[in-house]
Formats: structure tokens, C-alpha cells, sequence
């Protein structure tokens, strides 16, 4: 069976060139001509679904939240602004209509604070239980636009927040780092970005993949979440807190790479800026490909779907 | 239990204003300003579902053609000019590579013919069966954006093609009526547009209703299609053909008013432009709101859910 990366390059493969299409499939956002001479055009859909994203028991505010949070965090990850959403809510034959106000509530919430507005929806019917599919919109300034295919030998590598056990809790009702993307890229060098949604190994090596380079990680650099190590004490067969750091999904945190001389102010500023979110330089670009992680017994490789080797 | 309208209107009421929106919740495409003198942009999302839009044995390429399709007519309704889709693709636990590989062929031999950019995609998992949401993005240009809400007392009412019995094929393989929309808008002071997707009566009280009038449609004019005449000729308890092309959804087609001395010199020009697709004069609209159906026995109102009442 095929993997989502697979599948998705297998249907997105052969697609023909068009004029107003700057970047198509493979990054964060669609990126779009829009005719304009200071911004370009965002576009992103992203969909949630019960039993995979969220459960039947999840409170209804919080499916919303999430919903529009995913489309949201990949904007950011773009440095963009966005804009406009519309919401397509796949809905079980019988459901209670609290249930929908309360992710509507979940959405709208979200989407004032960021000044989006929702300009339509659509229901329809799904035997199996809900989905929720969110289209966003947005602007992104031109000649500035953050892929993740820019990061260069020598970058210093940068994720903001703690990493790992989401599931706990954060999934749910994260915030998208949209301010803190827009700063970066109005007053540093940012060569790649992405948002985390697969886990910080995996989303790296998108990062790496696409920009043709290598990695080096430092392990005790690797900020870990309060979650992730609470799963581990508590439960034997949980992941040790850095596997869950490297390889848990969803922290919608940002991951991106900078020229390492300017590191220092970076850090300086940013916790004048944002002092209640951390930012920590995590390892390095290499020009070497692959990914490996450093700690106090070398060098040794991660595999591919993110997990480490333990020797 | 609410239907689709009502819940929309639920859950897209007391939506803040934003001064980017030119056109919010209720019309067939959100509009959106661009900052651009010459164009605005059309925003739309639809879905298609197993077991409600098509079946476990619908052709793939069939079921690939109708999602975009539809939300293509969507943009044909206010004569715009689509350009770029994003298709989230919710797929069964097990499914056929096969068949996906057929959905994304119809898909893209329809984005294709109207030079539409597949700028991305997302494949997440469905428990109950396939569901396929496309967000469409396109252009109108500005100040001559045709929406619901411009009929007029007087006006005529046209439709295209021919209508009921959709489900018999035509639901699966519509060309959606770009071109000719964006003809009439060119040529002819069109006050207001549709398109048929709930079936001639519903969409038609959608303009009635957006544009605070009524409406006269014509028993012995409405174009009736084969599918529908032939379903009823073999089937004792298929609707009458008039019934079905009054009520059945699916049409896709173009359903629109303008001044009435317009009507035969569109007629004309009609014929000389699109000769293989016909155009037909069905009404008018009213004054007094409502909408009734005149045939030889006079004129009688239409209910609120599209069904005629039989004397």
C-alpha cells in the first residue's frame, strides 16, 4: 500500500505548466500570479476527520479550532497573511446541531483573531461521521515568499515552541504561528520554512529533500515538550521524550533555516519579541544528504520514517 | 431536522464583516477583492460523496469529472474564469490505486479543456467510503460580477440546455457552461444568474428570494430533456417529465434573467454562437413575490419545496 507522499506524487505528477502558477504541488501553500506587483496569492485546503484527527468525544470547539488551525499553520509557514476560508462540513446522517454550532464557534474564534473571514460553506452528507474540510486563502509579499526549498550548507536550523506528545492536548488547540512567521521574514534572512505536522524528522527531511542538502541535529538541543516527557514517566511502553520529540506529529511549530552569522541577534530578538515562546537553534544544514543526530556517544543516522536507531 | 439551507444560514450568520469581502455566504461563489482595477476574485468549494453523488460503480473518471465540474458551474454562474483547484481526496481504508488513478484522470482532462492549474492535493483517510472536495479558485471582472440578487420585475427568464432526468448520466459528464456565461456577460446586460444544481424550481426561488421578487414560468416552454421523458414513459412511478424538469437537481445549467427587449436578439445571436445547445425563454419575473406556473388551465403556485401540486 502506498503512502500519502506517494500517492499524492503519483497523482500530482504530468501536471501541465500554467502561467499563473508560481509554486504548485510539494510545499506548504500553493503560490499563485495574482497580478500584482507586491504579493502573491496563497492557497491551501487541509481536512480533519473523526477517528483519525479527532474523536467522537473531542469537545466541538475544539474540532473547529483545529480545522482552520491546520490551513492557518501552513500559511505561516509561507510568512503569509491570510485572509478568507471557506468550510466544508461532511456531516453523519444523524448529528446533533449544538455539535455544528460548537465547531463553527471553534472556527469563527480562531478566525477573528487572525482576522479571516469565512465566506461561505457547504454541508453535505458522510455515513461515517464528520469531516471537516477547510480551503484558506491568503497573500504572501512577492520576491519574499518562504519555501521549503531554500535552506543552504551552513544554515543554522531553528524550531520554535517544545516538541513532542501533541496528542496530549495541543493538537487541539495550538495557535498558529503566524505572527512569529511574519516577523521572521520581515527582519531576517529565512532561507526554508515549514510548519511541523509530521513530526520534526520528517518535516525536516521535506525540508532537505526539496532543497537538495543535508542535516545535522543535536540531540540535547532538541526542545521537548512537558507532554512528551509526563507520557514517558508515566507509561513504560510510551516513546523515550526525544523519539517523541524528533518523530510525534502535529506540534505546528516552525522549522526553518537561516545563514548560522546571524544565529545570535535572531535569538536576541526574537525573546524580546515573543519572551513566552522558545526558539531554539537545533543543528545545523549540511551539504552532505541525509539526516543524522549528534549526541555524547557521535554521529548515527535516522531512518526514514523518522525513528531512531537505537544501537 | 434542519436541511442543508438552514443550517448554512445557521452557521454562516453574525460572520464579522472584512473589508476584502464584496461578496460573502449565499450566492454561488464568494467574491473577494484583489486589490485589482480590472478583476475580482471567485472563491468556491464542493464536495461529492460515495453513495449520494455517485456510487461504488461509478466510472472513476466519471466521479473525477463531476467534482470539479461541479464547482466549476459554480464559477460559470457568475461568468468568471477559473484557475487554479486544490482536491482533498478522502479515501476508504482500502482502496484501489487504480481507481484514484481514474478519479485524477477525469479530473484533469476537465481542469484541461478550461485551463485550469491542479495546484496541489491532500489524501486523508474516510472511514465510510470515497470524498472528494475541490476549492477552485478564478477571476470576474470587476463591476460586472453576476450574482443572485439583480433580477428585476419584467426581466425575462432563460435557461439553458435541457432539463430533469440528470441522473440517468448527465450528473456525471456536464460540460459546465463557461463559455457561453462569460458570453452572455460580454453581450447582453444580464440583471442576475444561476446555476442548476437543486433543480429549476428550487434555484430559481434562490434568485426570487436574493432579489426580493417573484416569478411566472411558463408550463408549455420549459425545455424538457429526453432522460426525463423517456424515465417516465417507462416507469408508472417515475415523475411526470414536466415535474422532473421543474425538480430533479443536477442540471448544470445556466438559469438567468435580463430586461426582457433583449430577449429575442439573444435569441438570435444565441443560435449563431452555441447552435448545438438550446436556449429557451421560460418567464418572467414579477413584482407580486412568489412563484407560479401557468398552463392551459391558468396559473398556479409552486410549493416551497419545488413539487407541483396536481389539481
Amino acid at each position: 500500500m502506498m503512502n500519502e507522499f506517494e500517492l499524492i506524487q503519483r497523482l500530482t505528477a504530468s501536471l501541465p505548466a500554467h502561467p499563473e502558477v508560481l509554486v504548485g504541488p510539494g510545499d506548504d501553500c500553493a503560490v499563485l500570479e495574482a497580478g500584482l506587483l507586491d504579493r502573491v496569492l496563497l492557497f491551501k485546503t487541509d481536512a480533519v476527520v473523526e477517528g483519525i484527527h479527532f474523536t467522537p468525544d473531542t469537545a466541538p470547539e475544539r474540532i473547529g479550532h483545529k480545522a482552520l488551525g491546520r490551513c492557518l499553520s501552513d500559511i505561516a509557514a509561507m510568512a503569509g497573511t491570510p485572509t478568507a476560508a471557506l468550510v466544508t462540513a461532511a456531516l453523519p446522517r444523524r448529528f446533533e446541531v449544538g455539535r455544528v454550532d460548537g465547531i463553527y464557534a471553534g472556527l469563527k474564534a480562531l478566525a477573528q483573531r487572525h482576522h479571516v473571514a469565512i465566506v461561505g460553506g457547504e454541508t453535505t452528507t458522510n455515513p461515517a461521521g464528520l469531516l471537516l474540510s477547510v480551503a484558506l486563502l491568503g497573500w504572501a509579499p512577492r520576491n519574499k515568499t518562504i519555501l521549503r526549498s531554500g535552506a543552504k550548507p551552513g544554515d543554522a536550523i531553528f524550531v520554535s515552541g517544545d516538541l513532542g506528545g501533541s496528542l496530549a492536548g495541543k493538537h487541539l488547540d495550538f495557535e498558529p504561528r503566524l505572527d512569529e512567521a511574519r516577523w521572521l521574514a520581515r527582519h531576517f534572512p529565512i532561507h526554508s520554512m515549514i510548519d511541523l505536522s509530521d513530526g520534526l524528522a520528517g518535516d525536516l527531511r521535506h525540508i532537505l529533500k526539496a532543497s537538495g542538502v543535508g542535516a545535522e541535529l543535536l540531540a540535547a538541543a532538541v526542545p521537548i515538550s512537558r507532554a512528551a516527557r509526563r507520557a514517558a514517566r508515566e507509561s513504560s511502553t510510551a516513546k523515550p521524550p526525544l523519539v517523541a520529540a524528533l518523530t510525534d506529529g502535529e506540534d505546528f511549530e516552525l522549522l526553518f533555516t537561516l545563514p548560522s552569522r546571524h544565529a545570535v541577534p535572531l535569538l536576541d530578538s526574537w525573546k524580546a519579541q515573543f519572551p513566552h515562546t522558545r526558539l531554539t537553534c537545533i543543528g545545523k544544514i549540511t551539504s552532505t544528504e541525509g539526516l543524522t543526530l549528534r549526541d555524547k556517544h557521535g554521529a548515527r543516522p535516522l531512518t526514514a520514517h523518522g525513528y531512531v536507531h537505537f544501537a
